[in-house]
């Protein structure tokens, strides 16, 4: 019988990790349970490089209400890695699911993971060893190719739009002091996070009012002169920026300009896009200019989780299991996004060759044609993965009280 | 009759905003709403910098509606600032008062702002004057004296003891990858916040492993001695530090250390404390260190506000008026916690001047023995002020499958 195949099944988890992607390893596992093909069902210990030690877990032996809360539990809770597999790492490694009898290898993870699974898959392949080798997408960095967003992204996108209305709100009541904030946003070659910082945005004068991606050249001179203007209109002026910046040569920002930045000990000084940022706004303008870097807080908080990403990093993860249970193999689970007025979205598949190593950069017409700024299109395809209506915050009308000593 | 003074009221926002600092402004409003001897209801803009230009508005002219959610808007809605008043500027002050038949005068801020209205007071009485001066206390800084607590801090530890908690399970999924994490929190000269990220542990292993307060003096070499026993036991390590940190000569640690950095434009690095732990991390012990720096994002989220600081922060703005209307003034409204088992605070006032610039650093019991971490004393005191339990994140029990050819 075509897809019949009986054996254990591996999951693992790669890359940063998110707030859904216990998600995904839920749906995998719950799925797994429902398929009398499926016997063993395994989690690698921080992913391929777990693996590779032979360094498994039995997700059976779990209790059900700990693969339930997973669900609700941030990170990676099977341990992640960032590991490039060499050619002989290939051979040991399908040495080890073979020694196992792994007939379903599932890997949760980016456009890296999604190489790694391809090559394992193809391994398999060369040896006439049968193995259904599914992707499960994720990535706060919402940069895969085919898929039309990836689960992690819609979570991160409303903390950053979030937490920039509220640091927001906080430098238009201190700005008398502080002048210009500036909030460092993850993505190391794309700006889809740093996008998503002006979604709580409703007027003009709202902050943020200024924004630039790494799908834009950055250019020093310029970035001044949008300070200089914001602040000689409003007296303050909040900046989001990608850690990832880069100039015109496409080379990192910080790398480049900082390059001559050593500390006492002789390293290159750590530190990001924001920092060198705010040393340019004083130096150039002499404004007092202070930064914000969340850093990895961003990509991991449940009370700003997004329902709709949440949902959806379940089900990829479901999915892929059923894929494989049909004799779906060498390909990773894509959303699809429906044509209709309402958000939703239903699953497809495409070859794992076609997402491996590729970045999706975000389109030119998301980014405005300053290259300060999002569009109306960017706010049309993000808004609906944040899941929830962002919160409606008050501002004072501020009828002023005749003056009447000064003028 | 004692206590009764017609006039009008004005109520100004000072220093760092918080998340609830506009739930006590919606206390001053509704309340003096109440009072049949209140007239006019005014706001300074951006505190008393705002009062010394004249620079008021009219808070009987904002809709009901708008009163009601300033409760749930974080940050400061009439704008802050921080401003020392010189001698000239009481004289000044006092005028304008007076010239708006102001008799009524509340401030919301910390020691500096306790110490313009203490002044003000002064300056009334001098003149014969009469004027009712309210202190209502806000600070996440939770360094006032007299007071159990301070509004505002309750949010910003929950934020804290929440986001730590996930960093931290970040930090145990990627460790493998980024060994050291270093999260930089809030407070220029005690550590009552950072003791905060510390609530959410429940085991020795669980992040974060080390945390460091100004109120011990950083010593370098111990730092790292922590960190290599941290690593050598788990294999990764999560530090929470305060950005005030000080060394034996009670100097800023970074100021300290970093004189001789300096940037290309030749000025003082910017940066911070969670910036130098990972440089030495890195050159001492030869592992990949990241920082974290919320930054003003950690004392403005709505989403992780503490009920109890919300509902604290808005009785201590309506007291502050009833005492006004009583005949009080040159007193500040604290908080004083009931003996009871079950957490519960009444109010009480005390002397301006004795809150004026003063500065409560946290007793030396609710630090360890080795100054790198919080007692049992510490949780006692704050769990009961962030208000909600704090989430139950599930850890997998991991039961390993047995190696099949690996040893």
């Amino acid at each position: 019988m075509v897809g019949k195949l009986e054996g254990n099944l591996v999951v693992g988890q790669s890359g940063g990790p998110t707030a859904v992607i216990n998600a995904s390893l839920a749906g995998v596992i719950q799925e797994a349970k429902l398929n009398s093909d499926i016997k063993g069902i395994y989690g690698m210990l921080n992913g391929i490089e777990g693996l590779l030690k032979e360094d498994m877990i039995d997700l059976r032996r779990e209790a059900p209400l700990t693969i339930k809360k997973l669900h609700s539990t941030p990170s990676a809770a099977l341990g992640s890695c960032r590991h490039k597999l060499g050619p002989d790492d290939y051979v040991k490694t399908l040495k080890i699911l073979k020694a196992h009898d792994i007939h379903y290898f599932l890997y949760i993870g980016g456009n890296d993971s999604m190489e790694t699974s391809h090559k394992i898959s193809q391994a398999a392949e060369k040896e006439g060893y049968e193995m259904r080798v599914l992707g499960v997408p994720k990535t706060i960095d919402n940069d895969l190719e085919v898929t039309d967003h990836c689960p992690g992204y819609g979570s991160v996108a409303k903390w950053v739009a979030v937490s920039t209305m509220e640091a927001g709100l906080d430098t238009m009541a201190i700005g008398i002091v502080d002048k210009v904030k500036v909030i460092e946003i993850m993505g190391r070659d794309t700006g889809w996070i740093t996008a998503a910082s002006t979604l709580g945005k409703r007027s003009e004068d709202d902050p943020p009012h200024l924004t630039y991606v790494p799908e834009v050249p950055f250019d020093d001179g310029n970035f001044i002169e949008d300070v200089k203007k914001v602040y000689d209109r409003l007296g303050f002026c909040v900046v989001t920026v990608c850690e990832g910046l880069k100039d015109e040569s496409r080379e990192s920002l910080v790398a480049s300009k900082k390059a001559v930045d050593t500390d006492s000990f002789g390293h290159k000084q750590l530190g990001g896009a924001a920092d060198y940022l705010c040393q340019i706004v004083s130096s150039k303008l002499g404004l007092k200019a202070r930064f914000d870097k969340p850093g990895t807080i961003q990509r991991v908080s449940m009370a700003l989780v997004s329902k709709v990403d949440l949902k959806e990093a379940y089900i990829v993860g479901q999915i892929a299991v059923k894929e494989a249970a049909k004799g779906v193999t060498d390909k990773m689970v894509t959303l699809v996004r429906k044509p209709s007025k309402i958000y939703g979205c239903t699953t497809g598949l495409t070859e794992l060759e076609k997402v491996a190593n590729a970045t999706k950069v975000m389109p030119r017409d998301f980014i405005n044609k300053e290259g300060n700024g999002m569009t109306q299109e960017f706010r049309k395809y993000a808004m609906p993965l944040v899941g929830d209506p962002l919160p409606e915050y008050v501002k004072l009308k501020k009828v002023h009280i005749p003056k009447k000593l000064t003028t």
